[in-house]
């Protein structure tokens, strides 16, 4: 590859010769890193005319670097990088800045120190995987995804693949969600009612920014998903944690003065609970009563292997009152980074403003193609083959949680991807993590789940997503054995 | 295609007969649109079996369905939904909710109502489409996009298209940006230094967030980039507009106090002003004077056709005060909502942090064909051919603005797409885009870039990024023609 003339420039404060500048210029990108062993330089002719300065001064630099050996030539052909020339550092080259900024003083608000756990990026090279929410490549249908994308690449579709849409979305995918996924969840809705978000963590921070203020109260599920909890402290509203039992939330333990309820009833993250009908019910009364407004989290309905799915809370909404939050980068990928915010005209306006301030609209080239996958029904045969496959593992997995005297704690009616789990009362998951990584294992801590006051520590997820069957029993073997081990102490 | 039989529910509330629910759900399926004619009913056995209940109940409803013509059967293979069934109506369809909630007490936080106009999302039906930021079709290098969009696509890219990254950005992408984007203004950087973004957009909002609060002070540039007022005001810091001259802001102009500095050196927005060396020196000890944060937004610096661009106000940056933000979605397309940040690793810290409690990451698979687009050189390409393209079209409009008799009011010292234009006084250019717009000419008026309280009515901005150059002539003359009729009253 050729190294670009545009990264040349003069610098008008510097003290020494043009010479020595082009000079520098050079060896420093060489030493740097940048420019790497055997590059072009561009002619002395091409770069005397981009600096403006006379070709016989670059061809001296040239002439000098040349008998350092950082450069060679090739007869006509130019100047390259020498081979020999001296390699750039392995640590990472040292800017001259030296920082003079009070950054503790500049931040006028922090973002980091969340609760939300550090995921392992390497998840990969674990043998036994029992991680939640990344995708199984056996499983994922990639030559469809990749036709339909082929698709929304083609000449017919350019205006949707590079318009800047403003603050609107791909009509296509608006009107699928709205004739075919929103029925199956029993709700109907017009296009006003509907914004497509950059997943579904998107969607739920967009909520919190709209309701949510300093002098308001939002309940939470508790145990609850760390990452909503994250987004809502930030928005600094105050935090009321509902305790959850086996058929989720607990209306009757809402506070009074609530003023937004989150809730996951298709299945509660993390504990799996799915909300019984009359318990729905209750919730809505106790919502109507207390003039909140809810927003469910309809995570993972579509992995339903069990029975059919409840329809959704919000198709049981006569007020206008829930507002609903779907994902479609659960069910094909989570990279993908799409989902949607169903809720009432009032709201879906702020929520699309706020919205355009923020990032605009999701790519439309991403949209497009999501349009596509669903409506040429690449995606229920996806789910329906996730389906089949999570099916046998999780019965796999409960075989195995069973004859290796595991505690189950909760898992979903319908189906699901994982189990929430309990160990003994004295065992910190947090140890029992560790010591399972050394021996290959994966798994993810409950505590962060929990209220930070909470100190609940036994808890953890085993996720069946992305480990493949024939290796489930010897993975579950040795968490029990390790949890074996951490009692003994 | 075959109607899912996810969309039917029991609902447990229901007064009538089972049979009567199923008939009922199938007609309002069909009276709103959802089911289209010809579409296939699940078998009865099948239907009977997803909703629990007995077989002779479900085809009941089918025949009495049949009989009211709102379905077909043909023989063995099924029913359908009948060609003569009612016509789904011409409007949105009613749903039976009431709006129960008081949106303006239950809406905590309003984000409508900023000033950024809105554009027309139909521009390509006006023939002389004098309007700034969108893709020219017959520009763009679609064939060479595609190619790396494939490549992305492929299996080995898989992770990379697929995964959560959590907060992470795709490697390849970032490396790009490091060893040959960034050299090309002059900037060094670390890879903890650099964030990439849904779009610049994005990258100015996260800094707003992370800089600004209620009680802290933002220089802005006046005239400005709507958006980012917008963005600026919704943090609810003290605004302090800095007019700009010929070399764009001016530092004496900044107040005491100040605490971030937001400002376009390369291309100022919307005058097109470049800043010249002694200019942005200047500014970057008045930053220093008042311990300020520099916010550059170098946009369209690529385009440059007119001479070689200057570095950034970045490269010149010894302190670690300036934070950098740069954007592909300009020069590829603005559908494509990519841009990146580069600042101090404490800064970009946070910056990431802020990003994925909002949106996780932009989409892997567009942050990798992006990445091959530039290190295949197609971008490169695409600049250059897009830049000889403007050079001509810009010459054509100087003429045509000559001839004419209109006045520019700024210009770009290297290019750019785009003249800012000054009416006479009593010319309002909204009543001039108004009477434009019925002669098939759009242009962008300029009184959303003051000050609110400015009143400035007589700026308007003509770019010619999306019209062809014969175009450019008989458009000019029509604005000319429009500005006489409107200085006659």
């Amino acid at each position: 590859m050729a190294i670009s003339i545009d990264t040349f420039f003069l610098d008008p404060d510097s003290q020494g010769t043009l010479q020595a500048q082009i000079q520098q210029m050079i060896a420093q990108g060489i030493l740097a890193g940048r420019y790497g062993k055997g590059e072009k330089l561009p002619s002395s002719r091409k770069l005397a005319m981009h600096l403006g300065i006379s070709r016989i001064t670059v061809t001296l630099a040239y002439t000098e670097l040349l008998s350092n050996d950082y450069l060679t030539s090739r007869g006509r052909s130019g100047y390259f990088v020498s081979q020999n020339a001296p390699e750039p550092p392995k640590f990472a080259p040292q800017v001259k800045r030296t920082e003079a900024v009070d950054w503790s003083r500049a931040i006028g608000q922090k973002f980091t120190g969340g609760s939300a756990p550090t995921k392992p990026v390497d998840w990969q090279k674990y043998k036994y995987p029992f991680i939640y929410g990344q995708v199984d490549k056996t499983l994922f249908d990639h030559a469809n995804w990749r036709l339909c994308a082929l698709q929304a690449l083609g000449a017919r579709d350019f205006s949707a693949l590079t318009a800047d849409y403003y603050d609107q979305d791909d009509h296509q995918l608006i009107e699928f969600i709205l004739r075919h996924t929103l029925p199956r969840r029993g709700i109907v809705a017009r296009p006003e009612e509907v914004l497509i978000t950059v997943g579904a963590q998107n969607a739920l921070w967009l909520t919190a920014q709209i309701l949510l203020t300093q002098r308001r109260t939002a309940a939470i599920e508790d145990p609850c998903y760390h990452a909503l909890r994250d987004v809502l402290t930030q928005s600094r509203c105050h935090l009321s944690p509902i305790p959850v039992d086996r058929d989720g939330i607990q209306p009757d333990l809402i506070e009074d003065g609530t003023d937004v309820i989150f809730t996951t009833p298709s299945h509660q993250c993390p504990t799996s609970a799915t909300m019984p009908h009359a318990r729905r019910k209750q919730l809505l009364r106790r919502a109507r009563d207390l003039e909140a407004i809810i927003v469910e989290d309809d995570y993972e309905f579509e992995v339903s292997f069990l029975g059919a799915p409840m329809p959704a809370l919000k198709s049981l909404d006569e007020d206008g009152r829930v507002i609903y939050v779907g994902s479609f980068s659960k069910s094909i990928f989570p990279g993908l980074r799409l989902g949607y915010l169903v809720g009432s005209e009032e709201f879906i306006r702020e929520a699309r403003a706020l919205r355009a301030s923020v990032l605009r609209h999701p790519p439309g080239h991403i949209q497009r193609t999501t349009a596509y996958f669903l409506s040429l029904g690449h995606y229920d045969a996806l789910v329906r083959k996730i389906s089949k496959v999570y099916q046998k593992r999780r019965e796999i997995m409960e075989n195995a949680i069973q004859e290796y005297g595991l505690e189950i704690a909760g898992s979903g009616v319908f189906g699901g991807s994982s189990f929430w789990m309990r160990a003994p009362e004295n065992v910190n998951t947090v140890e029992l993590k560790h010591a399972l990584k050394r021996n290959d294992v994966l798994i993810e801590t409950g505590h962060p789940y929990f209220a930070a006051s909470a100190g609940i520590m036994n808890y953890y997820r085993l996720a069946y997503s992305s480990i493949s069957e024939e290796l489930i029993p010897e993975g579950v073997k040795r968490i029990a054995h390790e949890i074996d081990q951490l009692t003994r102490h």
